[in-house]
Order: C-alpha cells, then sequence, then structure tokens
C-alpha cells in the first residue's frame, strides 16, 4: 500500500472505502461506523458547498466527496488530534480543492464561515445526552459518543445560523432521542422535511435515524421506506452492499 | 340477525366487530378504518378511567372495552347524529355501564369532566390540516376528516388537560404531520413516549403512526417495530389477523 509512510502504525490504520478513497483512523479511538457511511449516501442530494460538522476522520466528507458534485465540502472537527489526521486523509486522497479542515468548536463556526452561507450541513454527532463534564477535553473517543463538548441543541442552532434559506440539514441520529430532534429543530427553524429509519433487520426497531430538514420550510414531513441492515440469513441487504459501492 | 329492528336499513348498517360486539354506522357517512382498529389495540395497555375524543361510531370505546380492563370509558363526539348513533351502539352491546357517550365539542371537555381526572385519553382525529371554514358544522364526514371542527393542537391541549400526571395519551394520525404532533405534544407537557409506524407492506413508506404520550414524562423516545399490514402475498399479515382477532 502506497500510502502506508504516511501513517504511524503504532497507532494508526489506514482504512480503504472501497470507492478509491482512504481514511486515516487512530486504532483505539472513535472509528468511523455505518452510521456516517449511510449518512453520507442519504446527503447525496447536497449540491453548493457544504459543511460537515463533528467530522471527526473526515469519512463524511470523503464519502460525499464521491458521491456528489459539491463545489466545496469544510469540515469541522474540535480535537486537534482529529483533525490532524482529516487533513491528512484529504491530502492523502488528493481533495485538498475540496475538502477544508479546520479545528474549531462548532459553536464558532458562524463567526469563522459566516452566517447563511451553506447549502448543505451534514451531521453525526455525539448520540449521548451528557449530564455535563464527565470527560476531560482530551478523550476524543468519549467526545465523540457523548454530548461532553456540544449538544444536540448546539448542532442545531449553529446549523440554522449556517445555512441559507432553504439550504439543507442532514442528521443521522438515534431514534430515542427524535422528540427533541424534531422540537429544537423546529425550534431553530430548520423544518424536518424527510426521514428515513434503519432497521438492523426486519423484525426490529429501528436504531438509527437519518433526517433532512430546511431551512424556513414549511411544515410537512415524508418518510422514505425503512432501510434495513441485514436480511434474514444475517447477511447485508442489497441496499446496504449498494450504498457501501460493493 | 337480533338487532336488525334497532337500525334504519335505509341509511344504517350494523357491523360485526367479530368480537361479539357490533357497531352501528351510517352508510354514507364517515365509517371507521383500520385506524381506529390499530389505535384500540396499541391502547390496550390502558387501565382506569379513560375519555375517546372525536369517537364518531363510537367504535374505539366498544374495541377498548372488549381489550382492556378499563373501569369507564368517557366518549366525546360532536356531531349529534354520530354521538347518537355511538350511544345506540353501547346500549346494544350491553356497555352501558361501561361507556359514556357525550354529545359536545372536546375544547368544552375540561370543563364536562374536570382537570386531571383521566388515566388515558384515545383519540384518531381528522388527519388533514384545513384552511378553516371550508365545510358546513352539518357535513359529518368531511369533519371526520378534516380539521374543521377541532385542530390537532386543541385535540393535544385539551387531552393534557384531562390526563392525570403520568397519564397516557394515545393518538393514532399520518406521518406527514409527525413534525406538528411531536412539537405540540412537546408544549402541551404530553412526552412522546412509545411510536409506531404502520406501513401498507415491507417496501412501502409508513402511512399511519400510533404514537403513546405520558403526561409530564421525561424525554426519552422508544420506538416499535414496523406493523406491515399486508405481506408479500397481499394478504394481512398474521399479526393484523391477530389484531382483528381471526
Amino acid at each position: 500500500m502506497e500510502f502506508d509512510d504516511r501513517i504511524d502504525p503504532t497507532w494508526q490504520t489506514l482504512d480503504d472505502l472501497q470507492n478509491g478513497y482512504y481514511v486515516i483512523q487512530s486504532k483505539d479511538g472513535f472509528r468511523f461506523g455505518i452510521d456516517a457511511v449511510l449518512l453520507a449516501d442519504f446527503a447525496k442530494t447536497a449540491t453548493g458547498r457544504a459543511v460537515d460538522l463533528c467530522t471527526g476522520s473526515g469519512i463524511i466528507p470523503i464519502l460525499l466527496s464521491a458521491k456528489t458534485q459539491l463545489e466545496r465540502i469544510d469540515a469541522v472537527e474540535i480535537h486537534p488530534t482529529a483533525a490532524e489526521m482529516a487533513a491528512q486523509s484529504v491530502s492523502l486522497n488528493g481533495l485538498d480543492d475540496r475538502i477544508y479542515v479546520k479545528c474549531a468548536d462548532l459553536r464558532t463556526a458562524p463567526e469563522i464561515y459566516g452566517k447563511s452561507v451553506f447549502d448543505a450541513v451534514t451531521v453525526n454527532p455525539p448520540y449521548i445526552r451528557s449530564g455535563g463534564g464527565i470527560a476531560s477535553e482530551g478523550d476524543m473517543k468519549l467526545a465523540a459518543r457523548h454530548e461532553v463538548m456540544c449538544t444536540l441543541e448546539d448542532v442545531i442552532s449553529v446549523s440554522s445560523k449556517l445555512l441559507k434559506p432553504l439550504a439543507r440539514f442532514y442528521m443521522v441520529h438515534r431514534p430515542h432521542r427524535l422528540a427533541d430532534i424534531i422540537v429544537l429543530m423546529r425550534q431553530y427553524k430548520i423544518e424536518p422535511k424527510l426521514m428515513r429509519f434503519v432497521c438492523p433487520s426486519m423484525d426490529k426497531p429501528a436504531n438509527m435515524v437519518l433526517i433532512q430538514g430546511i431551512k424556513n420550510a414549511k411544515s410537512e414531513l415524508k418518510l422514505m421506506p425503512d432501510l434495513y441492515v441485514y436480511d434474514r440469513q444475517g447477511n447485508y441487504t442489497k441496499e446496504i452492499d449498494y450504498i457501501y459501492g460493493r
């Protein structure tokens, strides 16, 4: 593998995204999951200029660069090590002219980029509500899962500021937070317009939800058919294989 | 059929609910559908004293009397003809000691019954948002489908007043109104706690949603596995047959 000299194998891996691109991840940090892959696919209708919040390894911008005609994708990550790896992955894939990684607290994003400048926001935020202050800022893995560095309200209120009128917000989250998500989206004028539940298999309840909102849009929600991850035989469904590009 | 002399066959029918009970309906008025049957089944965890708003033919209280141990079910219907038929159906089934039909505007229900008196509210409200004033009060069929006589906000705000703390609210509605439903439930302190989508078949998006809220509860939504109406062969699924008691 020609890029092997760009990573430190003692703590990093170089993962093949099966679409010509690669991503650097830390071995024992937070590693991207199927939720990021599904979100990038769900957001493939995005056009113009997008920003990915809580970008982590940069997986979503890298996948979006393959799946969309987006002209420019900004990517925000608060943790310096993760942001640096994301920037390395971008360079390694030759995407420096489309993806711009910034190490910053997402709450400062409207000051960095300006208000009403993006056609799309994507975000795979931490899912778990936190009592607050349970982790040090250094704990990258914990902060990716728990609302330590930012809350759901931060994510949605900042997205609302960043989005142009009628621009699109794409998020993946957990169904148990759905009432909070919808209430906050409505509160910050990102109307929920399209929703897709992701179920592990046919007889199981959804454990992920993909949601698209439109800034300042009228109320009318459309549901897509559920997305199933595994079939009755325990294999990935055809749709999952298709999304993964297999 | 021994009850045939209780109905006027020129404009009424007597429908067998397959559980030992019958319901009188008008031939060309609003006739109950699968949504009412699914809601009654979804609400079978109700105990104590319940009230069914927008009761129409009384289908939901009659089904609930078979499916639950509810001590008393009040039923509110604004249209005099529908309320009269509902009361007739209650008598005909020998349920006068459990179901009490009232012809009233549901917005007056807290004055009629008092506040914080019910352990459960069930409601299969009109689904379609109305511009207002598009129908005369006499049009029973239209008012059952469109928000002519009451809005979603009326239904939820009144339910909140009627419910005791931690009492349950059960509603069936359409997914395209889900953002409105969740925002209004949160606003009126009925927290969405359990949700089930109903899909015509496996590959189709949901066209109904069953939602249970709990008055003054904390935020945490649970999803049930989807309920499918038809199987791949176009027959009712086993679960639907089971709910219908077949």
